[in-house]
């Protein structure tokens, strides 16, 4: 038994063997004799280490009547139930108010970037508002787009030569109009966009990760099978050198605006899809880096992650943080704008986002996030990984 | 060359041979020699057969001149690219209209269903409103919810031994709170309801289907891992029975609410998840079935379709249709009452639904829709198979 002291909001342990125990366990924080704990940890020991709270009237309290101490902080649950995991897996963390510089140790990974302009076409299509899509029936122009840039889909897929025309989705439609010398028997640029936007939510900002991937070389289609909002394919790829084998994409992007704020099980719901068929999920968050500055001293992040090392595990004694945990619940929503900012803060730290989702039944699951430069771009990308740590 | 006759928006074809190969190919609709198409079968013809269309006075007219005479059709460009693919793979499809009487291919899927009643315990839980997930401090009544009934994640998740709170999610709280004489130390039933609307979309409709299978003895739990609502295990799953060797759900459950309009795109991700895992996708459209009557004149259908039988092709000379396409296109919407109709329009007819997806690169994906029978469910639940045809 761990006994627990309770004044007010603060959480102490004095007894000397306790304080021995909880000291190599990392719990807490030390002063003159006696160890301060967290919510999450005082949570912990009770629920896992037969820890026992007493007010100074020698009161009991149970399990809840703690918790509910704490019940404004919205975050508390949320943090107890990865904070347990994390620490079930017999690894430690700790308050991210520990952390201290920057570690240097995320990774930067580098896509290549070529240089793409498109060829002044002159030609017309007819565009379908209900399906997003445009035709064009001038076999000799929509062969070209396809076999020289693989835009549109000429014939049939994985057949381009059955059938002679060509259907081009709304973002290479767009483009085409601004870059291509396409016109439309049937619209303008300015009604294609508007019912575009009308049509799906936060569709500029899709574009606008259309364009930075097509416009750095880029072949950027459609992601339908794989549950994402695109699939990409590296500079060079072409559906004709590969028309005997097709060529698979190995990469998913899925956008996330600023302003959408979105249900956690939807979020990982298009990440599981991008596990499944085994492609590297790229987010996207199109637009201007906030404007906001970050404040270290009000992190929005939860803890610092030690992880394992060859032959044992790393603790605050020897080693060095390796992640940022972001606490979360299947049933919790998260912006676009939230998680840009968080990464930032993992940026300043040089940690890696370690996003913990605790799903309606208290299991754990992990994603790993890690910033993409992708040259000359102004938006973020990064790739998510989900892991077993 | 098959030579297409155009005037006003009637499409023939008339010159005898042509006329004898269209027949044979099952294309148009004789009268008196003549050969009437479809708007997608005349655009099929000139995509893929080397169809010339021109009117009386010899005019020339182009795909895109033919396909913009129909263009206040919303669905044309769905139809005619799932028409085109159905075609191109060997086999046979006609207009809706053509549908006569019930065919009795249809297949219901009976489901079992057992009796299931709730002891009342009387008991207390923490209500965390920001997550929607109550937590139980008494551990025999947590243990017993766990090891009984499947309510609840006792412990830790598959190591039910580790740790002494339960979790309950916010369906099993409400059940609870209705059946199980819980009550919560800072929250009412009313509130807790309250907040669930807030936070989740349709959430009472959600709830419907929970209550649905809970109360027929299936044990119903987050589907989170694998993208969808809900996972069930049938009546008599125990997690106890099986903590040794861990007992696989089967059955994913993903809620489609009357009111919901859905990107097809988030449609399908769900579908596609559940795919990958091996798991069958259950589609659930709680409320009362539409008290609209169906018109079998104005069928919202899109195409009646021939499949395969032994050593050959079903056509309309020899053999019946087997199901009823639904043709859609990737950036569409679909709501649930539309879709519930369309599936009643299926049941009239005896066949089953097959629907027809179009993605952005007029890849077809197709979903087989098979009625599911709980006995005493008030409900509709289909079970949706991704196939390639």
């Amino acid at each position: 038994m761990i006994k627990l002291e309770l004044d007010r909001k603060t959480i102490k342990v004095a007894e000397a063997s306790d304080v021995t125990s909880l000291q190599n366990g990392f719990y807490g924080q030390m002063k003159k004799g006696i160890i301060y704990l967290t919510a999450e940890e005082a949570l912990y020991i009770m629920d896992i280490r037969n820890g026992k709270c007493y007010d100074k009237s020698g009161n009991n309290y149970s399990f809840n009547d703690v918790a509910s101490l704490f019940l404004k902080n919205k975050k508390i649950l949320a943090r107890y139930l990865t904070y347990k995991d994390w620490r079930d897996k017999g690894l430690i963390l700790r308050p991210i108010e520990e952390a201290d510089g920057n570690y240097g140790r995320t990774v930067l990974l580098r896509y290549e970037s070529s240089k793409f302009k498109i060829d002044s076409f002159s030609f017309e299509g007819l565009f379908f508002p209900h399906d997003l899509i445009t035709l064009v029936d001038d076999a000799n122009v929509g062969k070209e787009l396809y076999q020289r840039y693989w835009i549109g889909q000429f014939g049939t897929y994985k057949a381009s030569h059955r059938g002679r025309i060509s259907k081009l989705d709304i973002f290479e439609t767009i483009y085409l109009l601004r870059h291509g010398n396409m016109t439309l028997k049937n619209c303008k640029l300015k009604e294609v966009e508007k019912i575009a936007e009308k049509h799906i939510k936060f569709f500029s900002d899709m574009y606008l990760v259309y364009e930075d991937w097509r416009s750095r070389g880029y072949v950027i289609k459609t992601g339908f099978k794989f549950g994402t909002h695109f699939r990409i394919y590296f500079p060079g790829a072409s559906p004709i050198k590969t028309e005997d084998k097709w060529m698979h994409s190995r990469h998913v992007i899925h956008v996330f605006p600023r302003k959408h704020k979105q249900l956690i099980s939807e979020w990982a719901r298009a990440i599981r899809v991008a596990h499944s068929v085994k492609k590297t999920f790229i987010l996207a968050i199109p637009g201007k880096k906030s404007a906001q500055s970050l404040n270290p001293k009000k992190p929005q992040l939860d803890f610092l992650l030690y992880h394992r090392k060859k032959g044992g595990i790393e603790t605050p004694k020897e080693g060095t943080p390796k992640y940022l945990m972001y606490s979360l619940t299947e049933d919790e929503y998260i912006g676009g704008e939230e998680l840009a900012r968080a990464l930032a803060e993992c940026s300043l730290s040089g940690l890696e986002m370690m996003v913990a989702i605790s799903d309606r039944e208290s299991s754990v699951t992990y994603y790993v996030i890690k910033k993409i430069d992708l040259p000359g771009s102004e938006y973020e990308y990064f790739e998510i990984e989900w892991i077993q740590p």
